[in-house]
């Protein structure tokens, strides 16, 4: 067995949660700010038998990978009217810090 | 040195609390949701030596072992006026989820 | 690598996060209550190679340890007026729990 804590956004949270639900693995979410990762971000903890590992890494590594994001703002424009201009701009969201620890006993009670 | 991290209902934190306070014991509390127990679970961090590990894993099972308890509810009786007739039913309560793992040093400042 | 579970004060959390901050180490702040320490304490979580692990307890150690600081009371004098003595007492602050935990893998995604 062993213990994986993520580090991830808060808006990669749900998607992950969903995909690793569907798998039947389960997660404890814990409050945590700052640090790893740009603010807003939850740790996650999993325990997971060995042979299923590999797979929770790789649904962490699709879910929430680090990628740029459009983010469309509106660019107001100095004139005689109040007026905006839409602004897209490319934005790097996610991003996970991932530990793998031994769990020497696991125990459901 | 061993780390235990034990996610427990939150009905069943105070009475673990005071049992391994009794003994000596301290333990950590993080704020948890969702997962691996149904909602409203607490994660305990606690850090025990070696020959005081198989106390604390039993006091968990004893106070957080997963058991039914009767609840009451008050069924409303469809009728000319407002009346009710206790409903005791039985609902699982407690379990609890708990991962014991090696402390390669533990320093008190 | 290496796992840093440090629970500290409230008090010493900003002075130590900027002090690892500052040789570019980074911590995840989780919300915790009671247990090691008296009230009033937060649970930091630090991933750190082996060869900078000494200097991160070494931070903890300065900026955490336990000492006793000066408060200083107003001791209401009892009179025909209601009037107040400075009261100088020595309490104790600070302390430190920390567990070091051997990380398997650190994946960043
Ligand atoms: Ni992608
Ligand atoms: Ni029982
Ligand atoms: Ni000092």
């Amino acid at each position: 067995m062993k213990m994986v804590i993520a580090i991830v956004q808060d808006k990669d949270v749900s998607k992950l949660l969903q995909c690793v639900t569907r798998v039947g693995l389960r997660a404890t979410r814990l409050a945590s700010t700052g640090g790893f990762l740009r603010s807003g971000n939850t740790t996650l903890l999993f325990g997971v038998e060995e042979e299923r590992l590999e797979g929770l890494l790789s649904t962490i590594r699709d879910t929430c990978h680090q990628r740029d994001e459009m983010l469309t703002l509106a660019q107001p424009i100095m004139g005689p009217v109040d007026a905006h201009i839409p602004f897209p701009i490319e934005v790097p969201v996610g991003g996970a810090t991932v530990f793998v620890l031994d769990v020497e006993q696991f125990i459901k009670v």
